[in-house]
C-alpha cells in the first residue's frame, strides 16, 4: 500500500502473477533405443505469492527471475515429460517447495501433435485426425491444492445436415429465416477440470476428444447450445474424474449462396463460409452440487 | 439438470453466455456538413439470462438469435456512437429491457484509430501516436448494475536506458547476470474499471493513455513490476472515477549481442530483440478498501 | 500512357491484374444420397488483359466487377468442384471466353482438408495426417496457354537424428559448431508445375505428398539443401507430368539446451525450439532442357 | 545435374537461394550523448551463387552458414544502420566480396517505427501517423549490379465519400448496383525501384509516403484502379530517382447496412466493414521506355 500525501489517496496492489511465457521445449526420448519418441510443449510459468516489495519498492529479493523459471522448465524436461499435466505439476511443486514466499502459481502448456511418417523410428509429421491443439493448465493454490485443467483448442468440426434453428423470438430487428436443414460448423475449444491427479492424462485426453467427436455426430442439433450441452454431458457421464467442462464454440456460418439470381437452384449445395461476424456460444456443464470453482478458472482466457 | 437413469449421474448447466462476435461497424458522421467524422468499432454482444431450455431441450423460445443481435448493433449505430462505452451501454440496456429472461450480458468493442490526412474533411489514415487498440467492455448484472471497463491493447513502449534488474534470488537454475543498464520494452495491455458511467469516456481514455506513457518515462525502473505499479498508481491518483486497473505486460527481451567474438565491443548498442520466450508481468492496482470485483472481471481474457 | 505537360515526364501502366480474393466456397455433394462429400476452397480470381482505360481515365467499361467474379465462383461451384485445379481451369476459361479484352488471369485456391468422423455420412473433422494446406494456381496466358501449379504449404516434418551439418566455410563471423547429430525440422512449402492438364489432380497430389514425406525419411541429411533436392528429384522421377518443383523450407532450429550449467548432461534429449531467426532454404528442381518458366511463376509469392 | 540410370531422367538444380530470415536487430545510438536514437529492423539475408554441390552432394564447402549470416547482420549493426537500404547494401557487398562463389543475393528488412514520448531522450512509443511498415530490399546481381526497392506495407487509408463505381460490364453473374458515393478503403502495399543508390533513403521514403497520402485525397475516385494509377504517377513525377512503382491494394468493402428492414433510413451513415472476400487491385506504374525489370522483382512476394 502506498499513501499519496498530496492527494490522501491510498492505492494497494491486488492480484498479480509473473513468469516466463512461451518456453518451447521439445523432448526426444532416445533412451529406449532407435525408436524415438517426441514431446513438443510450449510452456508458460507464472508464480503467485508475496511479491509486493518488487511492485512497491523495486526490491527484487523475492523475484525468482523469469529467466530462472525458463531454465527450470528445460532442466526439468531432462527427466522426461510423461504427460503435459504431470510435467506442469512437477514444475509447480518445485517452485512452491523451494521458495517460501511462492504460495502457488499457474503453469500452462500447449501441445503440438506429431505422428510417425510411415511408422518410421525417428521421422515425424505434424498433424493427425483433428487439427486441434491440446492444452493443459496446472494451478496451485495455498501451496497444497493442485488443480488440473486439460483442454483442447480449435477442434474444427462440421456437419452438412441434421442441424436446424427454429422457434426463436422475433423482434423488430429479427430478419433471420428459420431453417431445419443447415450446415453446422464450429471450432471446439474446451477445458475440463479434474477432481484428481491420479489418472492417465494422455489416455483420458484421447477419450474425451473421442467423446466430443462422437457426440457431435449422434443427434439432430436444434441449436449449437444443445449440441454443446450434449457433448459436455457425455464427457461427465463417461469420466467421473472430471467435475466440470467449459466450452467456447463459434457458430461458423455457412450461408446458402443465392444462385437463384443466376437461374440456378441451390438445394444446400453451395455455401459461402463467412469469416465474421460469427455466433459465439459459451457454456459450462458440471456435476450437480459442485461448489463454486471461479477461483480455479480465474485467468483462464476465453471462457465464461 | 438432466438425470441419467443408467448411471445415476446428475449434471447441470453452469455459467453460460452467447451472442454474435466481431460485428465490424463503421459509422460516418455526415450530418454536420462536409467535414465527416468516422468511428470504427468491432463489437461483440453476449447475453446472460435464462437459456437453460435451449441447452437441455433444444427449445429456442428464449434464444434471441445472434443474427438479431448483429442487426441490433448496426441499427443502433444509426443514432450515432458517441463513445464506445456509451454505445455498448445503450446496446446492453436494450437487450435487458426488451427480453424478460435476459438479465445481463457482456458487450465489448475494439476501436480502430483513424486520423485525418492533412486535416482533410473526409480522408483518413489509420494510426497515430501509439499503435495500441482501444478496448471497451460493458457488463450488466442483475439488470441494474452496469459496469464499464475501458482498456488498451499493445501500446508498445521502449526505453533504451534507465532500467535494470538486480537483487533477485539465485538458485541452482539461475544463470541470468545482474544489470543496471538495459533496454526495457513492453506492449502494455491494460484495462480499468470505472465507478461511474457519468464521464466523458473519450477524454478520459486519452488522459489515462497519456499518464501511462508519461509514467513510463519518469523513473529508473528496477523491475517491470515497479514500473507497472507506478503506472497504475498514477492513473488512480489522477482519476477518482477509476477504482481498479489491471495490466498484462510482456517483458520483451532485448539481448546485448555478443560482438566480442568478432573483436568488437558492444556498449549497449546492438541488441537482438527476441520473439519468445518472454517475461510476462500481470498485476492489479486498486483503491484500498475496494471490495471483491472478481465477478465483474470474469470472462475478461488475459488478466490475473 | 500519360504525359505531364509541365514536367515532360511520360509514365505508363505496366503489368497489372485485379479481381476478388478470398472467396470461401464450401461445396457439399449430396446428389449421391446420404453419404455427403465436402470440398472447401478459398478462391482468388484475378484477370489479365486490357484495363488501361480504367487506370488512366476511370473508364470501367472493361472492368468485370470483382463482385461479378465472386458471384461466378459460387455459381460455378453449383456444377461441382471435381478437383481444385479443374475448378480453377473452368473459371479461367469462362472469363477468357466471355470477355474479349480478358486475355488471361490467375486463379488460385487454398484447400481445407476434412475427414469423416468415425466414417460418418455427413460429419467431418478438420485435419488428417499432415497439417499442410493444399494450394492450386491456374494461370492462363494469351487466352490459350493454361498452366497449372499445385502445391502445399506448411507440411511440418521433423527428424530427431540422422541429420548433421559440417564442412562449411569459416570466417570472422562464424561461431556455429559442427555437428553430425541434430534435429532437423522444417515446414515444407512446395509448388510444382505440370506439363499437362490431363491427369487426376487429386490422386497426383496425394502421391507427391507421399513422396515428399517418404524421401524426408530415407537418408542421412548433410544439409537441408540436400534433403530438399532429393525430395524434388524423387517427385520428378516418379511423375513425368511434372516439369519443375520449387521449395521454400525454413530450417526450424532446435538448439540443444545447455543443461551442463545445472549439473545435468543433455545427450540430444532436451531442445529449445527457437521461433526466429530461422534458416530459409529455397530451391528449384527441374527437368534438364526445360526452358525459362519465370513468366509462369511470376506473382507466385515466396519462391525464388 | 543428376542422372537416374534406371529411369534415364535428368533433373537439374534451378534457381535457388538460402540464408537466415527474421533477424530482429535493434540499434541504439548513444554515441552522441543522452539523446538516444533507435533503429529497429527485422532483416533477412539470402545468398545467390554456386551452391550446387550442397544440393547434389551434401558438400557444404560453399555454404556460408545461415548462422554466420545472422552474426554478420548483428556485427555490421555495430557501425550503425544509417538507413535500412544503406545497411542492406553494406551487408550484400560484404558477402559478394568475401566469398568467391557468392555472386549476389537478396537482403530485405522490415522497419518498425518508434517515436519519442513527449520528446523524451530515451523513451519511445511504437506508432505514428500511418500504421504502415516500411520495407526495403537490396538485390545484387552478377556481383556488380545493385538494385534497391523500398516499400511500405499496409498503409490503411479510407475516404468516406468522393468515390464511386459505375459503367462496368454486366453479364449473367452481375448483381452489383452502381454507386456514385461510397466508402473507399484500402491498405496500400507498395514498392518502388530506384535507379540510383546515391540518395537520402529516409527522406525519400517520407516524401513518397506523403505523396501517396496526398494523392489519395485529391480526386474523385472512379475506381481503385484510377486512384492507384494517380498515386504511382505522382510518385514518379516527383522523384526522378524512381523508375517504377508497384502496388497491391485490397478494396476493403464497406457495405451500407440495410436498415430499411427496421424502419430506418441509412444515407451512407452505417456500414458493415466486411473482412472477406475483398477486391484486390495490383498494378505497375513505370517510366516509358524502361526495359524489362522482371528479374529484379523476382522473389518479391505479393506483386504482379
Amino acid at each position: 500500500m502506498t499513501e499519496n500525501a498530496q492527494t490522501g489517496i491510498n492505492v494497494v496492489l491486488g492480484d498479480n502473477q509473473y513468469g516466463k511465457a512461451e518456453n518451447h521445449v521439445v523432448r526426444v526420448t532416445r533412451e529406449n533405443g532407435p525408436r524415438h519418441e517426441i514431446e513438443d510443449l510450449t510452456v508458460s510459468s507464472q508464480l503467485h505469492g508475496d511479491f509486493v516489495a518488487a511492485h512497491l519498492d523495486g526490491d527484487n529479493a523475492h523475484v525468482v527471475a523469469t529467466d530462472t523459471q525458463k531454465n527450470t522448465v528445460f532442466a526439468f524436461a531432462r527427466d522426461g515429460i510423461g504427460s503435459p499435466e504431470e510435467f506442469l505439476i512437477r514444475l509447480g511443486e518445485h517452485f512452491v517447495a523451494d521458495f517460501d514466499w511462492v504460495t502457488g502459481g499457474r503453469w500452462a502448456a500447449r501441445v503440438a501433435k506429431w505422428e510417425r511418417i510411415n511408422d518410421h523410428d525417428h521421422c515425424f509429421v505434424r498433424g493427425g485426425s483433428g487439427a486441434e491443439t491440446r492444452t493443459a493448465v496446472v494451478k496451485i493454490v495455498d501451496r497444497t491444492q493442485t488443480h488440473v485443467i486439460t483442454g483442447l483448442k480449435d477442434l474444427a468440426v462440421l456437419k452438412t445436415t441434421e442441424s436446424g434453428f427454429v422457434g426463436y423470438p422475433k423482434d423488430r430487428y429479427t430478419t433471420l429465416a428459420e431453417t431445419t436443414d443447415r450446415i453446422m460448423a464450429t471450432n471446439v475449444t474446451a477445458a475440463w477440470l479434474y477432481n484428481t491427479t491420479d489418472i492417465d492424462f494422455n489416455e483420458t485426453y484421447e477419450s474425451v476428444k473421442a467423446i466430443l467427436l462422437d457426440t457431435f455426430t449422434n443427434h439432430y442439433s436444434r441449436a449449437l447450445q444443445e449440441t454443446q450441452y450434449l457433448m459436455g454431458k457425455a464427457v461427465l457421464e463417461a469420466h467421473p474424474e472430471i467435475d466440470e467442462i467449459k466450452f467456447s464454440m463459434p457458430n461458423l456460418h455457412h450461408f446458402v449462396y443465392d444462385l437463384d439470381r443466376f437461374g440456378l437452384d441451390n438445394p444446400n449445395l453451395v455455401f459461402h463460409a463467412a469469416h465474421s461476424p460469427y455466433g459465439l456460444i459459451e457454456g459450462t456443464i458440471r456435476r450437480e452440487g459442485l461448489g463454486n470453482t471461479d477461483a480455479i478458472w480465474k485467468g483462464q482466457a476465453a471462457f465464461v
